[in-house]
C-alpha cells in the first residue's frame, strides 16, 4: 500500500498518529524521572530518547510542550537533573500508565506504584526497580522551530547496570537486562538475538561477534 | 555496577562507545537511500532516526558529519530527497556491511546486494527488498553546537508499507512487517509481542488492545 503526500495529509487524525507513531522503527522505552524544587517527584514514560555522542556522553530528548510531559520539561529547566530508567516486562503496564495526566501535586512514582531511590549524591529520582538507570544534567535546549517540539541534550552523571549486562568490550547486553522496546504510541515489545557482526570494510567479510 | 562520571571520561574509547551507544536502548535502524545530483546513488545504515511529530509528518535522522555517513550528508544537501528503508532479518548482513567506508563513486546498493527502486516520480533510490519504505523531503537542518552532530529534519513524502501490516486505527505492526530493532552498534535483535494498552487516564485501569 502506497500512501502519497495528500494521501497522509487527508488521513483521519488518530489514524495518522497512529500511523506516523510507528513509522520511525522500534523505538526505546525510557521512564524519565524529575523533581522540581521542592523536591516534588514526577515520573513520565517517554519513547524519544535517543544517542547523541559517545565523547563527551550525550543523550537527547525529545519532549513536546504541550503534552503530558510538560512537568519533566519543567522540571529538567528548574533543575537540570533528570533520570533515564530502562523499562522490562515486569513494570510494563505502571510504566505505560504513568502516561496519564496527573495533576502536578500527583507523584506518579506513587500513584503507579513504582518506588523511588536516590544513588549517591545525584539529586532527581531513579526507579528502583529498573535495571538500567542514567542521570543526566541538562547541557543545551534546542527548540525546533517547525513544531515547537524541544530538544533537551543531557550530559551522562551516572550510570548503573547490572554486572552481567556489560560484556568485556564495553557492550551493554540490553536484552539480558531484560529492557523492552516499543512500536509507535502503545505496543510493547521483548526481543530475540538476531546477530552481532564485525566492524565493516570494504574488502573483508563480516563476522559474527558471540554475546 | 555504578559508574560515576569520573569512572566514564576514564574508560578506555572503545569501551566507552560500545557502552554509551547501547544505553539509550533499542534503537530503530534504517538504511538510508540517496543521490547526488549526477544521479550517482548511496546507501547507509543509520540507528539514529526517530519521530518527531505526526501532524506535520516529520521524521529526524542524526548524522556525525565526519563519519562513513558523510555522502548521505551531502547527497540529502544536494537534492534534499532521500529515503528511509526499514531492515528484517533476511537483509541484515548487506544492511550493516552498508557501514563500510567504500569511496564515493562506489553504490553501496550494488557492493552489498541490495536492489535499488524507485517509486513514483521520486527523486531518491528505495531498497527494494526493504517491507517498509518512506520517502523524505529535507525541510531543516539543525546543527548541534555541542558536539558538531548534525540534526536533519524531513517531511514524510510517500510511504509504502505492506498491506497486513496495517491494523485498521492506523497501527503500523512493525513485528508482522518483519522490521529489527538494534543494540548499540552492532548487534541486530528481532522482536516478540508483549502488550499493546489503552490510552491511560488517571482513575481508569488499563485494556490489553488485541493484535
Amino acid at each position: 500500500m502506497v500512501y502519497n503526500k495528500e494521501d497522509i495529509v487527508q488521513l483521519p487524525k488518530s489514524f495518522r498518529t497512529q500511523l506516523i507513531n510507528s513509522l520511525s522503527g522500534f523505538k526505546s522505552v525510557t521512564l524519565v524521572g524529575t523533581q522540581n524544587l521542592a523536591q516534588q517527584k514526577n515520573l513520565a514514560i517517554m519513547s524519544q530518547v535517543f544517542h547523541i555522542g559517545a565523547d563527551p556522553a550525550l543523550m537527547g530528548l525529545l519532549i513536546r510542550p504541550d503534552s503530558a510531559d510538560r512537568h519533566t520539561l519543567s522540571n529538567i529547566l528548574e533543575t537540570e537533573q533528570y533520570t533515564f530508567n530502562h523499562i522490562h516486562g515486569a513494570i510494563v503496564k505502571q510504566a505505560h500508565q504513568t502516561s496519564a495526566r496527573y495533576p502536578q501535586a500527583i507523584s506518579e512514582f506513587e500513584a503507579c506504584n513504582l518506588e523511588s531511590e536516590y544513588i549517591y549524591d545525584f539529586q532527581a529520582p531513579f526507579v528502583k526497580s529498573s535495571k538500567v538507570k542514567i542521570g543526566l544534567h541538562l547541557e543545551e535546549r534546542v527548540d525546533l522551530k517547525i513544531n515547537g517540539t524541544i530538544l533537551i541534550i543531557g550530559s551522562i552523571q551516572l550510570i548503573d547496570l547490572p554486572n552481567d549486562s556489560i560484556n568485556t568490550d564495553g557492550f551493554l547486553d540490553l536484552n539480558k537486562a531484560g529492557t523492552i522496546t516499543c512500536n509507535g504510541l502503545d505496543a510493547y515489545l521483548g526481543t530475540i538475538k538476531l546477530e552481532r557482526l564485525s566492524y565493516a570494510k570494504p574488502d573483508k567479510p563480516l563476522e559474527s561477534i558471540p554475546y
